[in-house]
Parts: structure tokens; C-alpha cells; sequence
């Protein structure tokens, strides 16, 4: 039978890289095209520990249906959580526990954009999310980032060229792929530009708590006097991503929007991931384990630079990186990308090729993405050697 | 801030009957209105100790990222258990796990669905999908339900008038609210009739498993020679709802579209609860942990049937069931359906007005929904005294 799809959806295709990423997890193949959290990472027998508890004193609780808004002591406490370390979230705001951060970029389109509408997105930027976008219909106007994130003149001209801007996606801290973290001050200026145009951020916060050396910067969220920054945060880097849970905090009005659409989409995230959650974060040295997990990463990103200026520089350059999971890397001018991403796997290692971060999916890319998370230590010293051999 | 929504969403509003059935959850209230499995019927003890043996043996399976597809074992022991049962799913066939039921009526109209399109609907139906079918702006019809199930000369007719018509959603078993079982003479007719005008079918049966009397009939799915069946199956009613496990069976053409659709709405249903899924269904005896529930309801449902033959008849009718949660009642002419579910409520008991099924939101009903799967044998005496006391 030949199907008729909805007309947002009929150009939603998997792409050409994503054989490149099946291909990429099988047995032999160095996984720098992951994004996965480094398995050590886990607090699994913390995990063990309180599931076990749950599962044989009060089962029912984790069993049987609950409230979309998410488990209150979680909510309660995240909300508590996000307040006092990062100032996100006020008196007009609300939170909403989600299946994972993604469904929160799912939720905020579905809620905000009619087929047709601007969402205005740091280009490159987060394939999940751009794809969300995407299968709303929006309309995709990218934006370049310089070192010190977004460009200023850019946002500011793609906001009045544009038709029905709702919102601005950014990931502020170690943006996936670039690993450019926007600075305090072009935080405040996005968020009076936005202001000044009636224009919604999204502030999608994935890797804000695995910062690894310098200083935090405050997210925009906690600048937002004008209910106008929408915060999605997540588990999936700080606890596991398998459990599927993330938030959104933002004003009440747009949370209870959130959640009437939630209800239609997935009735309720997991019980057992909230509760597990909740447990971990008030019952547990959660400072500790962050600071486990970002040793960790500093480790595995110091040894990854390294050895990027020893095998691919001066040929290749890449952003050094103060947090987050990526170092995205810049061909020589002349050098074809594909055929540098197709040579790295026929040597078995899988990199990610830039187009796959691109807002305009046709557009030709000079970069491709390297993450250090999911390889362990070996297989980051052999395939930066062999990316290294490549290039020469 | 005034925000500005999406069209689809802007009518989207929690209903006055949500803030009956949040009344209904409050201590000392007897719930005849909720939806939610038996709290004994719950195989707690071995979900615990497949959790332990999971957490503690190889943790990292359950809380690394996933694919979006499902948890390759569950996919592939579903899909047989499926075919052999019910012979649901064929060679052009394949299947998707989803976060619960309620996913897939969101997928499906996603992928289907565009403003304006229209989806037709037993009239009354479940409120969950008519509002997941609302969220994408389709335009609803409903069609009556007969004894036997929908009734076919109106189904025709809505075909035959309805502007763009993309699917049948239908639930032939114990259809909620109102029990209805569809004959296997009706079933074949509406495979049918959709064939004759190249109209798709939702199948959605949370209840199958749950028949505590008579004989099974067979699915829609079962007859699908021509690839025109979408169905949705779930783990709610039969292990646990909280888990959020459900899955969808159609051509594997659906399937690939529903997957795109479902990446960019959670990523991958939650690893510990489909894991948990498997093991119970491979490692444990399911058929008679469902023998163990179809008791629990049979008696429940019988008791229910009695009281109400005692102290509602012959004012209030009702179809008998032979499965599901729920009994259909029907007040008097005359009697003020709103008007009697409030004095219900003043009297602690809260049962889900019939306009809450409504396809046509501004319909009048005068029907009320009993569940008797939440409620104690106890609760279940004393609240159809106290219906029966307020008839009088």
C-alpha cells in the first residue's frame, strides 16, 4: 500500500549519517561518533541500592499511574536544586518533569510553532533538537557562533528578517557539536535582544554541570525578570540517560501548556526513574558524584586535546573545551569532509561529518565531531593516532 | 507576558471534568472514577527481583542510551508472542516500543494527521486519544456504538461525508467507557468497509488480555492481508502502567515513520522497563500471572455487576462485561447527569461524567462511568449503596 503522511513529516527522512552511526557501533569500530556518557560514570550501585529499596518496601508508588506534572518530591526538589545553585526559576515559574530533555524541545514546539514559523538555532546545533523542530514544520533560520557563543549581529538580523520568530534554541555551555560556551555578556545581550523583539528562548542546558575547569557563567534562564527563557535541563549526562528524565522550568502559563500536551503524548514519565532520581539527589553525596564524573571527563578531554595537537595539528584545529562531551574539529582548507569521515571508518574509527549539525541540510561542512565520553582511554589514544595517519 | 500558543493547542484546555477527577483522588473519597489497575495485580515481587538481577549483573545495559527502535529482545519476543497468541503481525510487519499505549495514538496522529484532516472515532471514546487527536488539530467524528460495536451505516456515511479521512480509531475490546466488545462479524466489516475506501485502522487494545469471561475474538490486526491496521498494544493493565511500556504492530513502512517520529519525541522508551518487560515475559510464567489478574477483575467485576442489579436497577442501566475496567450506566430520562455526579462527589463518591467521552466536547450525555478495578471490595460495597441511596 502506498501511505499518505502528514506533510511535516513526509521530508522527515533518516539521514545519510545516520548509517554512518549504525555502522559505527559495531565491535571493532572507536566510537568518537557517540555521545554517550562514559559507562564509569554511572552511580550503579547507588541505583542498585535504592531501586531495591523502593521495589520491595512500597512498590505500588513506583507501579501505578501518576500525574504528568511528574513525582512531587522530585519536582520539589529539583525545583529547590535549580533555585539555589543556578538561580533558575522564580516566583511565576513552574516545573515539569519530562521523558528525557528531548521531549522538552518536542513539547516547547508543539506548544509555541505553527508549520511555517521561525525557530531561529545556533548553526551548527543539536541534530535531536533541529529534527523536533523540524517535524513541526518549522521554518530553520541558523545563526553563526563565534568563540564567545552567537552572533550578535546575526540574531539580531535573522529576528527582523524573519517570518513569526517564537523562539531562539541555544545550548549556552559546551554546545553540542562546538563546544563554544556563550560568555556572561552576550548572555545578557541575547536575552535584552529577545526581550526587546517579544522573541521565547529556549535554553536547552544538557552539560552545564560537567564543567571540568574554569568558571561557571550564569545560565540566561537566571537573568529572565520577563517569564520569557524556557530551561531544559536533564539527568541523562549527570545520572543515566537510560532512565529517560529531564525538566523544563519556566512560567506557570507555559508549564501548564507543556503539560496538557505531555498528558497526550506519554501520560507520565517512568515512576521508577523519578523516584530513583529523587532518591539520589536527597540521599546521596550528590556533589561528590559530580565531581566524580567530571574528573573523569577532564581526564578523558585532556588526553583527547593532547593528542590532537600532537597528531592533527597544525592540519586540523578544534575548540578547546572547559566541559561537556565534543571537540569539533576543523579540516584544512581543500580537504573533503565525507571522504575524510568515509576514510576514518574504513579504518575504523567513526567521527560524526558537520553536515549532520547543519540547519540548511544541504550545506557543505568543513568539520566534523570527535567525542572523547564513550571511548575508553586506549581507543582514544589509537584512533586520534590513526585520524592523525589519515590526514597525512 | 502574554503568550501566544499554536493554533493546534490553543483550544487544548484541561476540562472542568479534570477537576472532578482531582477531587476524586483526595483521601476518603471512593474512586470509582480513576483508571488504574488493582494495586494486587502488580507482579511486584518478581519486577524486584528481575530489577535486582538486572542492577547488579550488568547495570550499564539498563542505563546507557538506547536505540529508539526498543530493546531488541522485548521487540523480538513481543513480536512472537504477538503473532502466536493473536496473529498479530505478518512478513510486511514490524514493530516499535513505545512509552506506553498513549504514544502510539500520538505517533500515529503525527505521522498521519495534518490541521484539519479528520480521524473518525467511537462516540463516546477514551478522553486520552480524542485529545491526542485534538493536539495535531484534527477534526474529529464520531459515530455511535451499537451493542455488537460501531455501528456501520454511520461509520460508512462519516467515511463518505468527512473531509480527508486518515484513520478509524477503534478499541473492539471492553471499549472505554463503555465495554462494548465488537462481534467478529462487525470486526471483518469494518476491516472492509476501511479497505473499500483506503481508509487506515488505529486498533487500540489495552484490555485484550484482561477477558475474565467468554471467548476471545479475534483482532482487526489478525485480518490486516492488506497492510491497513496500525495496532497498539500496552503493559499497563497486564504488568505495571507506571513502567510506561507500550508497542505498536503495522507495516514496517508505518513503523519506520512512527521510529523517525519517536526519536524526536523521547529518544527511546525507558531502558529498566523494557528490560523488566522482557525477563518477566521470558523468565516467569505470564500466562498465569493473566490467569492471576482475569480473577482479581472477574470477581471485582461481578461484585460491581451484582450491587448494581441491587441498588441501581431498574433506574440506572448498564452493559454487562466480559472484560476491561469499567461499567457504562445509564441515568434515567430526566435525570441530570452533571447534577447527579456532583451529589456523588458531595457523598464521597466520584464517578467520571459521560460528556468527558464526548467526541463533540459540547454534547450532552446522560451517562456515568464506573471503574472497578482502583476501588477495595469494601469501597466498592459502600459506594453503590450510596449511588443507589442518591437515585432514591
Amino acid at each position: 500500500m502506498n501511505y499518505t503522511f502528514a506533510d511535516n513529516i513526509r521530508a522527515l527522512k533518516p539521514s545519510a549519517i545516520r548509517e554512518i552511526l549504525k555502522l559505527s557501533s559495531q565491535p571493532g569500530i572507536i566510537p568518537f561518533s557517540a555521545g554517550n556518557p562514559a559507562t564509569d560514570a554511572f552511580p550503579a550501585k547507588e541505583i542498585a541500592e535504592i531501586s531495591n529499596s523502593i521495589l520491595t518496601t512500597n512498590p505500588a508508588v513506583a507501579l501505578q499511574y501518576s500525574t504528568t506534572e511528574g513525582y512531587t518530591p522530585l519536582r520539589e526538589c529539583m525545583a529547590d536544586y535549580m533555585q539555589k545553585k543556578y538561580s533558575v526559576g522564580g516566583e511565576e515559574d513552574d516545573i515539569l518533569i519530562t521523558s528525557g530533555a528531548q521531549q522538552v524541545m518536542n513539547l516547547v514546539t508543539k506548544v509555541f510553532v505553527n508549520t511555517g514559523d521561525t525557530i531561529i538555532c545556533e548553526d551548527p546545533s543539536f541534530i535531536g533538537s533541529l529534527n523536533a523542530f523540524r517535524s513541526f514544520g518549522a521554518n530553520l533560520v541558523g545563526v553563526p557562533i563565534e568563540a564567545d557563543g552567537i552572533d550578535l549581529n546575526a540574531l539580531e538580523n535573522a529576528i527582523k528578517t524573519s517570518k513569526n520568530v517564537r523562539f531562539l534554541y541555544t545550548i549556552p555551555n559546551f554546545q553540542n557539536p562546538s563546544g563554544i560556551t556563550m560568555s556572561y555578556q552576550k548572555r545578557k545581550s541575547v536575552y535584552e535582544l529577545c526581550k526587546k523583539y517579544g522573541v521565547l528562548i529556549l535554553e536547552d542546558n544538557p552539560y552545564g554541570e560537567i564543567r571540568f575547569s574554569g568558571e561557571d557563567i550564569p545560565t540566561i534562564k537566571s537573568m529572565d525578570t520577563d517569564g520569557i527563557v524556557i530551561y531544559a535541563g536533564s539527568f541523562s549526562k549527570v545520572l543515566s540517560p537510560g532512565m529517560r528524565v529531564g525538566y523544563a522550568i519556566a512560567n506557570k502559563q507555559i508549564i501548564a501548556k507543556l503539560t496538557v500536551c505531555k498528558q497526550t503524548d506519554d501520560v507520565h514519565t517512568t515512576l521508577w526513574s523519578q523516584i530513583v532520581s529523587h532518591k539520589f539527589l536527597t540521599e546521596y553525596d550528590f556533589e561528590k558524584h559530580l565531581e566524580k564524573i567530571r574528573d573523569i571527563y577532564r581526564r578523558k578531554a585532556n588526553l583527547c586535546m593532547k593528542l590532537a595537537d600532537e597528531h592533527l595539528k597544525p592540519m586540523v584545529d578544534y575548540y578547546p573545551v572547559e566541559g561537556g562531551l565534543f571537540l569539533w574539529c576543523k579540516l584544512p582548507h581543500g580537504m573533503d569532509m565525507m571522504d575524510f569521515t568515509m576514510k576514518a571508518l574504513e579504518n575504523k574509527v567513526a567521527v560524526v561529518p558537520g553536515t549532520a549539525f547543519s540547519v540548511d541540510t544541504s550545506a557543505k561542512s568543513d568539520r566534523f565531531r570527535i567525542n572523547y565520553s564513550t571511548p575508553s582511554d586506549e581507543q582514544i589514544i589509537n584512533g586520534m593516532e590513526i585520524l592523525g595517519k589519515i590526514l597525512k
